[in-house]
């Protein structure tokens, strides 16, 4: 492929625009390297370090291992309220919710990328214990479980930590992508998301790492330079409904993804990261697989990232090296 | 209002997450100055400045005025093509299209806010040119005319200049904003903007200026800090529409609102702005308003910016100062 293409994003319903011919063009603009870590195990200065007063007041137990706590400045409130009487062209409705905070670790230097399969595992255990409380709750319809890894993508700090936030109603991608997998599912007898996993495995091209349980592969529809999703090879709705087995296997696939991340331009590669699972208002939900997409920013070196401005903000996402390029690249450093 | 709320943007169909009660939350994260421009008029390393031969190998005339010239790097290329026969899962079409760069001025030191509003003016007349000629081709159903300034936005160089990328296929963005104006003209009995605008002019607590002819205003439903949307008091379609009043007071509104813009954190303000107009198939479209959306980062000051990033991306965009109080602070600065 030379020319540009639209691609389809099966989850989204949204394109996606491929110029390959383009990832030559010159570079006058920003250039923010990924900034280099200090390997400090320990910073006081840091409020999300073990023994740490945060900027709340509230002092960080020594802790080991994962520590969650509630988020100090919460986007979201509990809390039910009525909705007051609409008016059409300014509709508002009260929101309720919480935001926690997950640290990874006591050891501030450290990453995903750095961290043993074992002790990712130790995340993706309170990843799926928080989902299973939260989605027990009557106030809470959907939870939403992500990282912001590295100041280029907002990390307000670089302490090895994740975040949850829980809420109310069901947010516009989960909404969206649920739309998109009920169709699938009713159009391909199978979910989408296995179908499209079933498809990408034949075609092997796409396909980045992967282990018995889970996959990880650089979609079809990437819209960032390495984009990578992380699929379950048996389609489940939520982190509850893995097995031991298939959270050790996806513990494995994000060690070794990070990995490669990292080694790609040899800097601490900057990303967002989260898992997208079923609604959970109660309802089964069938249609919808958990997956985790990853959305990193770099293109092209350390300090060269791809921005998703103007053209991307007003019309539709635009990528120049193709998905298949960047699954070869991440796949050698697997 | 000070509990969280979501809003649902018009235009979209998408919600904001507002939470004015998370504007003071502590930064460690990046601190990202928007840079202070040099000054310089005319500098020879740039490619987009008079008599400076470009890095295709092209010299650029000794304009004065507006000058417009095809990207030499486009991410659309002309040329329609026959799409293959389709995969249900792997969605892949041609897209044709190009790509054109507008230097607003030779005066590599100015900025839009920097510019008269009759320098603006004939900014105003070359995209009106521009959408006039593309919209009248066989091989174009969509143009998209915007901006990236500054760094922080992805703008790989800082001379005065917007682009205008031109495709065959309606992008995302387009096409999701159609359906929501094409059923708001079924309801209202009138363009879902002209609804909404007498609505924002009775209000007046999200106006940020207006003039005879065109009004600026932090729609209801913002999810950048200072977002803005520029509209046309009369509802037209695209800018070639638009009498030579309108042009003049177009050019006017966004002389005030990039004014205001630099005034509020005393620095040269980054943003993406852009226009949306009909599709370009030759159909009438008689549901669509012309409209302009600034999408600007900085949130506190000019270098504490709002990360678009982990929840933003995977759930919905939140913000935290609400829209009434982003509008309050930039009229008191027009
Ligand atoms: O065309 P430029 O200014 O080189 O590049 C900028 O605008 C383009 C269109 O919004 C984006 O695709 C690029 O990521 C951005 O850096
Ligand atoms: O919660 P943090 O790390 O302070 O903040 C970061 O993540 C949030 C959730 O994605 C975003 O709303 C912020 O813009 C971002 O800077």
């Amino acid at each position: 492929m030379s020319r540009p293409e639209r691609r389809l994003n099966l989850l989204t319903g949204d394109w996606v625009l491929v110029s390959p011919q383009r990832v030559s063009r010159p570079w006058q603009g920003a250039a923010s390297e990924a900034k280099p870590r200090d390997g400090l195990t320990h910073d006081p200065s840091c409020y999300l370090c073990a023994g740490v007063t945060r900027a709340g007041g509230v002092r960080n137990p020594d802790y080991e291992g994962v520590y969650v706590f509630d988020n100090d400045y919460p986007a979201l409130l509990p809390g039910l309220t009525e909705a007051p009487a609409g008016d059409p062209l300014l509709v508002r409705e009260p929101e309720a919710g919480l935001c926690r905070v997950i640290c990874y670790s006591p050891d501030h230097s450290l990453t995903m990328a750095g961290m043993t399969p074992a002790q990712i595992e130790t995340v993706v255990e309170t990843w799926t214990a928080q989902f299973t409380e939260l989605a027990a709750r009557a106030d809470i319809g959907a939870v939403t479980i992500f990282e912001n890894r590295g100041e280029m993508m907002g990390a307000s700090n670089p302490h090895p930590h994740g975040q949850v936030w829980a809420q109310q109603h069901v947010p516009n991608e989960q909404a969206r992508e649920g739309d998109r997998q009920r169709e699938g599912l009713a159009a391909h007898g199978e979910t989408l998301l296995s179908a499209y996993l079933a498809r990408e495995l034949a075609a092997a091209e796409r396909i980045v790492c992967a282990n018995e349980t889970f996959v990880a592969l650089v979609p079809f529809w990437a819209a960032w330079p390495f984009e990578a999703l992380v699929l379950p090879r048996r389609s489940v709705t939520g982190l509850d409904e893995l097995t031991a087995p298939e959270r050790a296997g996806l513990a494995d696939i994000l060690s070794r993804l990070t990995k490669a991340y990292d080694r790609l331009f040899e800097v601490s590669f900057p990303y967002t990261m989260g898992f997208h699972q079923r609604p959970t208002d109660g309802a089964a939900h069938p249609h919808v697989t958990l997956h985790a997409h990853f959305y990193p920013p770099l293109l092209r070196s350390a300090s060269v990232r791809k921005f998703m401005v103007g053209y991307e903000m007003l019309a539709m996402p635009q990528r120049d090296l193709t998905p298949e390029e960047a699954a070869a690249r991440l796949r050698d450093l697997t």
